[in-house]
């Protein structure tokens, strides 16, 4: 339901509602599928016709995904239909080599790769626009001084700057786990029907074509990669609801050390201004905590294909996507629209913490500091 | 995802997905906002032609779903932008009296309800449907013996009958609770902005209009009737999903004790037949405790309306009860399809059973006779 | 961990910590020994003086629970270890009649349920307490004005009665529940090891010896009774912690509308005065969700006795009555130690508030009103 | 309870349970404030004598854990009592020095990487033993024939080096990833009571003291690093519960492909041999994947220090360790008693997967045998 027309846009950005649509996915099979038969044509397994046809054919305007989808209920996968179809329309000459070598899993698997791949890209692009609107709060207010606040109690005092450098690690941190998936953890999937596919030569031609890593080994049940993604993404929305949680407590009216330039309308009364785009943030992470959890219960299937767990990784992986996008990206939203009040600030600092404070001021925009070089630099480099 | 017309067939069934569709959704806002206005014309409260036009212009053909959702990203509340339109619609006359004294929540929870009083309806039709067949399982084979089986091991003899007498068991439990649910915890919400809107007889007459029940009290921040629906569809889907579980390891090569009907294909071997349906059962209850457990959490709201639980409650409802009649409505397709083999059940007993057995038998037999007798009455007498 | 001397006493009661220790759940499970052997004397089944010595013999007393634990994991269940012992305790004459007829998810599904009502009857006291404190604050503050605070913006008026009063109300709801479940379906277990035990009569005597309820049925594989015990545990524990949320939100300084009397120190600054046990009683609640979760998970075993999941039960239920109590006991203690400032809260009403107000604060003392004589009656009367 | 005398032998280990247990804490406390002290002695920040008094004062024999339990109640926090002991025990001299510069959560982080680091140890042990094991399987039946089963049916033919190969993929996967965590991520915490602490000196000083890593910068309110902890054990105890599960179903009395040396006894059926530990894995995981839900969803805390959500995380982390090591030691046990019958695999796999056999073998074979060479040489590098 979060990805509906109704609530989605509410929990997720409209790219990552794309990315992980239904059309996505199919895309993403036929890909896998096109980019099969091109590997197999290429190293002589089919001949190249047959190879050169399949591929033209996997084109998803030749497949209805609705009627896929009630057909995939037959067969708890929506491979058998999109085959089916991929037979048909390659014609008597090169249907038979359709799908050769390959069973369901290794396509869902390689195209949850896919779509993983395409909506880490979009979340990190998102992450590292708000890591730098972060940094550029860090730079700005390094020196604003406020009072830290733990067990929601007034504390001592630090600097705007520096909480600003602390949301910023948070998302530096989970940016870093991201990438290194992104890079080393989405792997191609062709192990055949039971798994036992010794092709290191097709897999490597296929990982090649698809962008994908080569698996060392088949992964049918080694389900590692799926339950590391799951943790780096539900760790991105917890540092961005972080951020977004924060932002919720500086609004509240009586502490008012940070307004929001396009707060939201309520439907009663003419005064309020919700923080509407960090309430959301706050909605997508309890999500995003649902579907990690679905993922990491999901790792202990039965034999050579679980029955159950494996089909629920598919939606919970897209919905944790969408969910982290919508974390993310509402809080993009949120720390764009906020402004600083840095004499409220001033203010709640000087009435609820007792003196001395300079020290303190001075050591909390150091640490800023070191946030700020550090992370300037990583934002650069990358 | 589940939702998506791609995964969404496989998990759910197509009534719940139009029953929690982003329409029924709209639909459900429509009819609070038209049964609120014509409970203030019948209370004297609006004038009846104010009344009469707001419950003619809310008409789902009139709004656009899409932009809705979209517009109501900015004010975390679908509401806020169904409430212009209806303004629109209703004219310079009657638009001032829309949504009179309500506030989004009022409409989120109300539509929440009826959503789920729509789910439920179809869901405990599923249920007793599913019901009865293990009733009839449980009759057909109260004496057909079988080996029970306690941490996967041949235990004592039972039979096939007293097994089924146990699913219905769990089914007949939960539907219980379900009904329990649909007669007296569904109520609806007319508190206000701040959760004090004090005119019973308001709420009374909007309660009648809708077929909901009259709360004792405004539940703006008292979350205790979802958090027990949750539960109760939660419990649905594991009663189901343990017979579906069962199926799955009856079905076995191995075990061979029972066979399906109607099992799916393989993409990759024609040999074999999946219990899909059952397979698709047990992904759709993993994915129905995660949504429950967003419920619970979500019971902890900040003040009069929470910032981000309550906002993660509407899509976490609608995929539980899509979930919830996933689990149900596969294993009823399983069910449907079961057929046992009593010749192979007598053969495993004998072969990892010992003796004797005939004691343990009649006693199986007449426990499923005790459950054939009770449920029998409450499916009769409902 | 929670239940630790450490951690423990932050996070749940002393009593509810004896109640669901070791030593619980031993003495709960020689009082099934004890009791079985006993019905089955008075039935005849078995000779008074092996029923007299098997009973005088359920003593702890004769246990090591360190020994029986280290054992226990030989076989996945404490009760192998104890039976032994219970033989060689009762000696040659008697010791053929311990356990008879019983299987060990007998002996520890009734311990559960002993436990659980022990738990519960803690648990429903201090949850009338809670109930019967916030009912006080709702009389004393009912037309005590206040700003209501949506999606932590400050909204419309209302008073800090009626804020008690919807407190009131999560309560009174989680606890007609739990009153319910201990009355209704807190059941014995006796099905024998493969749950086809056909003994009426003797599941009625062994459930008016244990004060439990006779069950219509065996319900080794119908994990319902254990589901909804979960979900009303966790409700409470939510409807607890709201409470708690609530007043860390007003005591924040700059908010400032409650005081605690007995506020914990800080470990680092002498000034600061933190809600502890308003802190303590959200962690809990957390902890219990987590712990509910994995008693909906477990609802789908296998067979006739799951291979994992029913295991799981003990610890988790064991578990979540800790945390419920923990949320309610703490908060409890912080709803006692609520010195609510009206003066501060008149303040904020009229800095952050447009006017008019007296409408909603009359509206507000009215629903109040409504909460107090319905909750008075409902608390007398039980 | 998992961690009581009664359920914790089942499923844990007893060396985790020591590794966790109230006293670890009290003495990694002890440590942190010992090594502070020496630190700060050593970079002329407090004198010499006062150090070496300190250090000489933090022994647990000084320390009645469960007063301070109890005491911790007050302020949410076991550091308060702590510290107040040690003070006393420093006497007037050394009493000021104590726990300067640092806040109670420095302790307790800083205590929970060195009780990560005591456990994972412990299990990084486990995990390469278990490893071992399955390699050592791997070895033995690389060309053992059996049936692959998908969906739980029969499906091609596989060998059972090639499934232990696969079982071995899951575990070294999260054997890198936990390695990794161990090496880079369990960083000291010395943050001060905002979080602003500037003194890297001294951060590095009492790190390298600790043999902890240094962190950047203070982490108070960025968790990422109690995340991907939580998340990487949870995938040890998912690929260890994958392995006990499979057996689980090879053991089946129809399957009958693997027999157990050391099963364990019914307390009901003499002739019943259960897979108590694997049963045992089972429970652990599930109980596992609770436990790492709490702490994903703690990373979005309050301000500089979370109201519930840090707390929350101290005994989750403590019980997921526990359960993690449960379910690998007790997958170890099962693995050690393993006993493949490989005449019933091949019997089985002629009567349920229709011919070809032998290529499938031979690929099958090939693929188990890139897997033992990786994993034979990380196994011997590491």
């Amino acid at each position: 339901m979060p990805s509906d027309r109704l609530f989605g846009p509410s929990l997720t950005t409209p790219a990552m509602l794309r990315a992980t649509s239904d059309e996505a996915w199919l895309v993403a099979m036929l890909r896998f599928e096109s980019a099969l038969a091109t590997a197999q044509g290429r190293l002589g397994l089919i001949s190249p016709d047959a190879a050169g046809r399949i591929a033209a054919v996997c084109d998803p305007a030749g497949f209805d995904v609705a009627l896929i989808g009630t057909q995939a209920a037959v067969s708890a996968s929506p491979v058998v239909p999109v085959i089916a179809r991929l037979r048909q329309l390659a014609g008597d000459a090169a249907g038979p080599y359709v799908h050769r070598d390959a069973t369901s899993q290794d396509v869902i698997d390689s195209a949850m790769m896919l779509v993983a791949r395409d909506g880490l890209d979009l979340l990190l692009d998102d992450l590292s626009t708000l890591a730098r609107a972060c940094l550029m709060l860090a730079q700005r207010h390094r020196e604003t001084p406020m009072a830290a606040r733990t067990l929601l109690r007034a504390a001592l005092p630090t600097t705007f700057g520096c909480k600003a450098g602390m949301w910023l690690q948070g998302l530096m941190e989970s940016r870093r786990r991201l990438r290194v998936i992104r890079r080393d953890r989405l792997a191609v999937q062709l192990a055949g029907p039971a798994g036992t596919l010794n092709r290191p030569d097709l897999v490597a031609e296929l990982a090649s074509e698809l962008a994908l890593r080569t698996p060392a080994l088949p992964w049918h049940t080694a389900r590692g990669r799926v339950v590391e993604l799951g943790g780096a993404l539900v760790q991105a929305a917890g540092a961005a609801a972080k951020i977004a949680g924060d932002v919720l407590l500086l609004v509240q009216d009586e502490v008012g050390e940070v307004t929001l330039a396009e707060a939201g309308a309520s439907s009663a009364m003419a005064h309020k201004r919700n923080a509407a785009a960090a309430v959301e943030a706050q909605a997508a992470f309890k999500t995003a905590c649902a579907q990690a959890w679905v993922l990491s219960a999901s790792a202990a299937g039965e034999h050579e294909r679980a029955a159950g767990a494996w089909q629920a990784e598919w939606p919970a992986l897209s919905e944790l996507l969408r969910m982290t996008a919508g974390a993310v990206g509402r809080t993009l939203e949120t720390v764009g629209a906020l402004r600083p009040d840095a004499e409220r600030m001033r203010d709640n600092l000087e009435r609820y913490v007792p003196p001395p404070h300079d020290e303190h001021i001075r050591a909390a925009a150091a640490v800023a500091g070191r946030a700020i070089e550090m992370y300037t630099k990583e934002l650069r480099d990358d």
